[in-house]
């Protein structure tokens, strides 16, 4: 029997541990999409205990204790740091099989060498310790970065953005890059509430009109290459299902006037509209050689009643069954068509879907880039080990493990970052019991330089950061 | 290797095996949902031989028949109990790893102390011993329950039932509870050939005019107070998927209207209908404490030449592939906007779906009961090895296993009992693997206290049976 | 540890090695589906080096240059077949974990008994042992199929095909059948840009004006007929979905005479012509006691700049989610209502649907034949260990796995046999493992004659060859 988390966590044989020990774990971070806050880097924050960097912000461990039956004030309410986390340790044991059980000790582990099990006996010693700990200089968020040899973070920001923090930490020698992403969600659901307000932040940020679908378009090139300028090589995007419907130029410009206007416009309308700027800027980000990200399948803020009082990202989330493939495909051959398909990563919520994406990128390799479309590492719900297996394995059996660009966090915590290591574990864990099985060549070498590749190299030159 | 159906049957270690043997196989069982007939509980009614008991009513064997190539003669049809029986046993043999395989074995052991294989060699030994058996009174149907540990059964009924026979067990000393649950299909599936009859039968019953949408309501509400009455905490659904149309009252109203003169109603009609009444009974459900119960997915009556000859429930059923996740969310969404969402167990037929309930049900958890909202055990086609494990793997993964209310029959067999060990040697197989991995701490007295809590604690606690 | 791909290859205990090489090795092949060239079986071609054997038609191989970024020039292009032959070669290490890897491995060694690796290393070497052998008269076609012990081959043919291949094969002493298989597609498509050439193709043949759907139906009978006679026993269709629109003959016939004479059709009324071709020719089938096969799910020619350069087949089609319960189940339960049903394999591309065509089948499983309704071994993107397990695990769950009629290549390539190879070995294993673990009894006999029945005797029975 293994014992629990300890070296060898989640090898479970020998060629398992020799290429996670001598290849993987000695790879640099390169965290390509996270929701870390630029402020908060910039500023080189330090936290005042162990519930508020770990808990406040972390919609995973509230959903764990709503379930449990805890009430609302221990979670996000008005109970005292202290007592919140003791609401938390006494929930850990009934997070078994949980990934929140294996992260939140590889977290106290690995930040605080903290090596008990968190539960309410433990729960003050472990509080007292770590949050001592946070009040130090090795504690800051940059030096958190640098602990866990993270080279490269990029975040997800708005078109709006100045990208003022970027620029701090940039000209600050911090031992790292703080890249931004573009993430122009807000000017693509048109059909959202803030919609108007939000065209009239770009017009603000850019100092220019926006009155029509061209003004649109010029505007948000202006962002992207903006953005660009200040370092920033992907873009990023949070839908629901991709969107191809058929539409010119004026139909759109019209739809978009109406909408300026406070006009009603149709669901058909704002599918023509979302397909229509979702293209346009495919085709800036193929002129700036980036990255597109596509975040697909969320049902998003499916409590109403806990969106009022919390507000989004707040756990009220689940994952939605949208049919995917004849839209994506087509919006895809389209840009394809056109020529300016740009590097894709494809993220999916629903492991029904897997498969459609796995095959789905062989579609658009095209031999121009290698691994030029990527089946995107497990995301949210399924950032977990199976979850990460079945992702692994679609991916190696219907296109090629070898190009992928592996793990990414997509976490708004800054102790999140073990789990590249999970990742690194699972991947070694395949691949290691493949080789055991016979159904691979038992050379670590060749099979270490691939480990190395997905870890680090792949995305090292898929990025291109500057 | 391990030998066929041993003490350590689907047990992989030791840890498991202590975890079964020692927690789990201990507890009584509360088989919250299933289809015995209650008469046949209330008469104590003893079996005239196997073949009445075992393959007179179970449609999982009759569909492997079929596909063996054996003529309905000897499944339904009018062949001797003695030839039926035969059939059967040169079936069995054929049905290797089905569960169908698994469950045959199980309960010849568990109900009649049977070891040997079925197969034509054995079959008349068997068939001769069982028989024999079941003449005498510690193989009635109430002796049969008292002999599987069970506490609760909760059978499934119409609201237009006068519970009886529920009344008669309850007023007898059968050592267990018989408790109704209601079933209100019939009442809401508007478009089905027989509802203006069904509402005919609930005029009848509440000796009350049902005119009117308003009508309709209030007579359900009686028969949920009548059921209330008479011990019932739960209510179920069999439906495609959940409805969540757009309505007003008068809209419902004319469409109940339209129907009960014998009007053409639309789709859309029916969708509307559905969505009202559906809520409307939600409502009541929380303002009784009850918890609702939907069993989605199933594609039913799909050969409508044998629904002619046999009827439904014969074998005819399979799996769908409708949209749950929109609906649903705002379904459920609605009743917790009105503080009207009652406790909920979802079940989903298609395995495809595991995700998006296993991540649904988050949604709804507020933390005013401990695992409020519940994904369901595996239902139907998916009541085996591989389906009971994904369905626990998917909780597991992304939710919390330590709340599940665990495992119940769905069962028309009074020989079905044995499901609840096969659930649970399979619940504690996959912990005491991951113990035995180090992806757990080995804290066998911990992790025993979480079976005990899913096999037992957890359902009687979620349920409150007076 | 396992060496790589030794006597033991996938077969991880000893049940699993006696079932494989005791039982299964020994079966002769019946590859009742793939799309080898009738003229190249005819002719006894012989290949001039491994290029054009291997290489030249292998989209799966494509795929994965591309992702690898190698330019099309060394894969479709001009490029000499030696060079191709070494892109190839420094691209299969890369595909480690894809089937590529061990398809490629094992096709070196049972043909070519060559038991390197292939790398650049080795390429030059293999290019040539390989090629020398392939001028000698044991790599003819013919030699190439008896070397893996083929009993059958069923191609892929269209209606208007003369079957000249087929005739002149059979009255060769060529040690095996090849039978032609009747593909209507083309009949089918009615909105296809080929439609009304194809059904002036249909005309010639026939030397028949077809000016109606009688007409058609007429013409498709008279093609059934001649296909029966010259020993065609299956039918196949490559259908995203299958079709049940409700129509009358009258309309179908307007819509047909519409498209014939150049008139749109909509979406619509091309759902109602296929739903009556496909019907009429299920009746056809049943009538000659066919088997029709069903080849559901892929989404074809998604890249339509490749399209247009390379032509369909060329490894730009993924998997769809397209909806596929409902009518399945409707078009199937018409043909039973009609008495019409001919013996049918499902087969499907998106593993999700696995457990719908899992449960239809027994919804059509009436007990007139043994296995009367299959599911089709794991297709295309499916057609590895994962894919091909889950399909074996979901049709034993589901179904009976002792009456599957087990694997077919559909492939066009010559070498691709030991893929039934690989089918047994993975059939084996799971049974071995279920052995193992306690989960079968230990009676490898029984076991065994299973294994022989999956592998070669139901196939036999199934399709009663003449």
């Amino acid at each position: 029997m293994k014992a629990f988390l300890d070296d060898h966590f989640l090898l479970d044989n020998e060629t398992a541990r020799i290429l996670y020990h001598d290849y993987a774990s000695k790879m640099p971070i390169i965290d390509y999409h996270n929701h870390l806050p630029p402020a908060e880097i910039a500023s080189d924050k330090r936290f005042s205990n162990l519930t508020e960097i770990w808990l406040s912000g972390d919609h995973y461990k509230w959903r764990a204790m709503r379930t449990l039956g805890v009430p609302e004030r221990y979670i996000t309410g008005d109970a005292s740091d202290a007592e919140k986390f003791l609401k938390w340790a006494e929930s850990v044991p009934y997070t078994a099989r949980n990934p929140l059980y294996h992260w939140t000790h590889l977290e106290l582990q690995r930040y605080f060498k903290i090596h008990e099990l968190l539960e309410p006996g433990s729960a003050k010693r472990i509080y007292d310790q770590a949050s001592a700990r946070l009040s130090t200089p090795e504690y800051s968020t940059q030096s958190l970065l640098r602990k866990m040899n993270v080279e490269v973070v990029c975040t997800t920001d708005d078109p709006v953005d100045d990208l003022g923090f970027h620029q701090q930490v940039q000209s600050a020698d911090s031992g790292f890059l703080m890249l931004p992403a573009f993430r122009p969600d807000k000017a693509i659901l048109i059909g959202r509430e803030g919609f108007n307000g939000y065209v009239d932040q770009l017009e603000a940020v850019t100092n220019r009109n926006v009155e029509s679908l061209e003004d649109l378009l010029a505007v948000l090139a202006d962002r992207i290459r903006y953005f660009h300028d200040h370092g920033c090589r992907l873009a990023d995007h949070g839908l629901e299902r991709l969107f191809a419907a058929s539409y010119t130029d004026p139909q759109v410009d019209e739809i978009f006037k109406k909408r300026r206007n406070g006009v009603f416009i149709s669901p058909e309308e704002e599918e023509q509209y979302q397909s229509c700027v979702l293209f346009e800027l495919g085709k800036q980000y193929a002129r700036h050689g980036w990255v597109q990200q596509f975040h697909l399948g969320a049902l998003r803020n499916a409590n109403t009643r806990m969106l009022r009082e919390l507000g989004p990202d707040t756990g009220f989330d689940s994952i939605g069954d949208y049919p995917q493939a004849t839209a994506m495909s087509a919006f895809l051959n389209r840009l394809d068509n056109d020529n300016a398909l740009a590097k894709t990563i494809l993220y999916n919520l629903n492991p029904a879907d897997n498969e459609i994406l796995a095959t789905m990128i062989g579609n658009y390799n095209d031999g121009s880039v290698r691994g030029k479309m990527q089946f995107g590492s497990g995301w949210w719900f399924l950032d977990q080990k199976d979850g990460m297996e079945r992702q692994l394995n679609a991916l190696s059996n219907m296109g090629l493990l070898s190009c992928f660009i592996g793990m990414l966090t997509d976490s708004r915590s800054f102790l999140s970052f073990p789990r590249h290591e999970y990742f690194r574990r699972i991947l070694c864990n395949l691949i290691g019991r493949d080789v055991h099985q016979g159904e691979l060549p038992n050379d670590t070498k060749w099979l270490g330089g691939m480990v190395k590749d997905i870890c680090y190299y792949n995305a090292k030159h898929y990025f291109e950061f500057a």
